[in-house]
């Protein structure tokens, strides 16, 4: 085998999991068969599994890369943010159809549980980060504990993520957001913006 | 064929509602085949099939019980105290994850997708006059409209029912709960209670 440059395998790598992206959104997990992953990725299941070592692996992937790119806006903009864009593209979210599908294994597979909440350390952190900024700023609620409103948003996140997954974006969605938004403020007019 | 009672028939409908029921929580949509479903209803495909169309009848008329429970709650106590009553007893709500796993199909399949709205609007009637009468009672904020009050808590549930589904229900759930039930109230504190 040729010697490759670090550059190539990351284009590779980032080949493959545009295409199984895409490949998931389309098909679901279960039906994005080896076959269909290399007629998406355009590479063969030998180039395919060098870099992942299998679909479980492939899928954890694409949702680190999700959960990073969350991150990034979290720790700058906020969780809310975060689902202002989901709500504006729904669209590039197409995937995240998936992610409710694994959910029984979520509740079965103790190994891709664990797997899988190691993908989004990174977004709690960010967020939890945030938080604590805001609240020190005193533009947070002081009354409710951050792991509380932690798991609030969190809670609201997946309530989203389960309507764009069913394609059921109500237009009213970007003022439940402002809601959202406003009660994990502080709640006295004066110190609000 | 012997002639049965109204009795025998609603009698025969819930036996076959309850297996099919712990036959899609135990193996999902899609892993429910009609011998798991004899099995777990004791019926022959025959009888089962008499009295619901096919499979997504099945799964229809399960989506109908929920929300006609549901309501019959959210009428009286509000959708915030159908999630807590959830929470209280997630085993109860093993299937809903079946819900998630038919977000692809509610995304493509209108048909089914305009059965699947059939099954809740009940519930959402229901919850709509418990939020007009909470209003009229001077008990709920009156600086957002009742259409993004509904749909701010039902992206709640949809969240808490992503949640259930994949097992993840953290302890500070009903402290988040509580924070939902209060966004929803009027903001000012002589008024709560």
């Amino acid at each position: 085998m040729p010697k490759v440059s670090d550059d190539h395998l990351a284009a590779r790598r980032s080949q493959i999991l545009d295409g199984a992206r895409r490949c998931f959104a389309e098909f679901g997990y279960d039906g994005a068969t080896v076959r269909l992953l290399e007629e998406a990725t355009g590479l063969s299941r030998g180039a395919i599994f060098h870099h992942f070592r299998d679909k479980d692996a492939l899928f954890l992937a694409l949702a680190r890369e999700d959960a990073a790119r969350m991150a990034e806006v979290a720790a700058t903009q906020g969780l809310v943010q975060v689902m202002r864009d989901m709500l504006a593209h729904p669209e590039q979210f197409d995937w995240l159809g998936t992610r409710l599908e694994i959910a029984r294994r979520l509740r079965t597979d103790t190994e891709f549980r664990r797997n899988w909440e190691q993908r989004s350390e990174e977004l709690t952190a960010a967020t939890i980060a945030r938080l604590e900024q805001r609240k020190s700023e005193g533009r947070l609620r002081e009354d409710v504990p951050t792991d509380v409103l932690l798991g609030y948003l969190d809670l609201v996140l997946d309530g989203l993520i389960a309507r764009i997954a069913s394609g059921h974006v109500s237009e009213n969605l970007s003022a439940v957001l402002d809601l959202v938004e406003a009660s994990v403020r502080t709640q006295s007019p004066t110190l609000e913006n």
